[in-house]
């Protein structure tokens, strides 16, 4: 079985060497720089896996791997846009480098290269997995939006977005993964499952980073949710478990519009520690992630065949990054 | 055999059955929106005549021709938030009553929905032609909005960049539901060709009827091209066929910052007179319509057959809108 660092290799190897040949080079450009940002590699590696828990060679699955990872690039990219946001993982994101209609023609093509690569594996299953998980990513990035402009977001209505903007994509790599090698049905939503809960873990982590991370090792400048009030987790809680006189300080920090950005950090910390909100996220992160081991203990293989798995997982719920 | 006018009322109550019932419905609300705008459905019924050539019952190749209509209608969406476009088809564009944002992502759903579309038809080979013909469309637009700041555009960069942004989708269509009906492969490539050589056509028709179309029944202000100098078949040959006076004259027009609208229509109109290039788009028309004909006469099936198909390519290179 394939490392998660042979198989990160691997796809980085990949999608370096699928760069177009096609013109006009301007389209594509935007596309390979945002490709060559790097990452994790989550959503592919997860697919790999999937399908390395069957067969003994990748290869076969890279396409389909591909596929997801320009998708989710898609989706920073339009994401990033639609935030006017300026950086992505330390460099300018493409609608500063380009301009907006670069961003918006060039993030364009990118769901149709990537169909095109779930299109070459030959099996529409592993089509109609990945356009409905599109959509749904689609409708979570609406509902994402809304949340911004609303105060009363319920943690449900909160775990709802972000299951459809985050978890639904991991899932589907972990199924297209499995579609792919051939494996059981009840393993594929066995792996789909587990993909939704470990989607949900890893997200709440990311809400959990942005406020208590190091900027060094995560890469971003804490405190960037809580300065556009982002509707996270934390936040949420925050909001609903807050004394009244809590209340009001979150409140004034809200509604602040002429303030010093590391000042409202700070405070916004300083509340979220006092209501205890960083534990609440905690807990509910263990308790995703514990389903996600659940349900890939589901999946009919020897525990020896899902320990790589199994590991990465637990690697991503200890990271720093 | 269905006439142009029952397809175009199947189309049309096919969109309208197949408004989603998926939420959030702020998502699908500026889909339905552009969908429902009506328009000549050019697209899907071409798609349901070719495959009407073969079969005797269109319903089955319905889901496709939704596919390409919605992928178009994407294409519109995009293009006119990419030109800050005001109005399409007489109603404010979408970015204008949603907003950038919802323009982006309602947008970006459609290719998805256009997909699964086609998916459902259980054709691999429809959904490769799609694929690639989307593509190739985002590089048409690519070419078309870098072509706006040159003034070098030669008269074959200009006729790939509206094979790549317009031709191609007729031309898919046809194929599709060539390929659907399960017609021969020759059949299906000729019709491609029709619908290649018919999209260049009816392009070249667009750019003449923008300056000399009558605003009621072609439904926009004539001149819009012309004041925003869109390197179209007409001002690029202006430009190569001026004498050193009227070149100079046109460049003034081109380069004026402070004018008078009217006045610049009037007068780069009148430039297009003198220097004779409505008669050369007629030509070009021409040109490209025979080379139309001709490939449709390529199909194997009696003239009795595709006559639906040819007098509706007349209809269209007689249109007034």
């Amino acid at each position: 079985m394939f490392s998660s660092d042979e198989l990160l290799q691997q796809v980085n190897a990949a999608l370096e060497a699928q760069a177009s040949s096609r013109t006009p080079q301007s389209l594509y450009a935007p596309i390979h720089y945002v490709l060559s940002m790097g990452g994790k590699r989550l959503r592919p590696v997860l697919l790999l896996m999937a399908y390395n828990l069957y067969r003994d060679e990748v290869a076969p699955a890279m396409p389909a791997a591909l596929g997801v990872e320009i998708y989710h690039n898609f989706t920073l990219m339009h994401d990033d846009l639609m935030d006017r946001a300026e950086y992505r993982r330390g460099k300018p994101c493409v609608h500063h480098v380009w301009g907006e209609n670069a961003a918006i023609l060039s993030g364009d093509t990118m769901p149709l290269l990537a169909a095109r690569h779930i299109l070459s594996a030959g099996m529409p299953a592993l089509m109609d997995c990945f356009l409905e998980t599109a959509i749904q990513i689609q409708e979570g990035q609406q509902y994402d939006m809304e949340f911004e402009t609303r105060n009363d977001v319920t943690e449900d209505e909160y775990i709802a977005m972000i299951h459809h903007k985050t978890s639904v994509l991991l899932a589907c790599a972990l199924k297209l993964g499995a579609i792919q090698a051939g494996a059981p049905t009840a393993d594929q939503e066995a792996l789909y499952r587990f993909g939704e809960q470990l989607g949900l873990a890893f997200q709440l982590q990311d809400d959990y980073l942005d406020v208590y991370g190091d900027f060094a090792t995560f890469g971003k400048r804490p405190g960037g949710d809580i300065l556009c009030n982002k509707k996270t987790y934390m936040l949420i809680n925050a909001l609903s478990k807050a004394t009244p006189a809590q209340h009001a300080r979150l409140q004034q920090w809200l509604d602040a519009t002429d303030y010093n950005p590391e000042e409202k950090v700070r405070a916004v910390t300083n509340l979220y520690n006092e209501i205890g909100v960083a534990a609440l996220a905690h807990e509910k992160m263990n308790e995703c992630y514990t389903l996600a081991e659940q349900s890939l203990a589901q999946v009919a293989l020897p525990d020896s065949r899902k320990e790589v798995l199994l590991q990465y997982a637990r690697s991503l719920m200890n990271r720093q990054s």
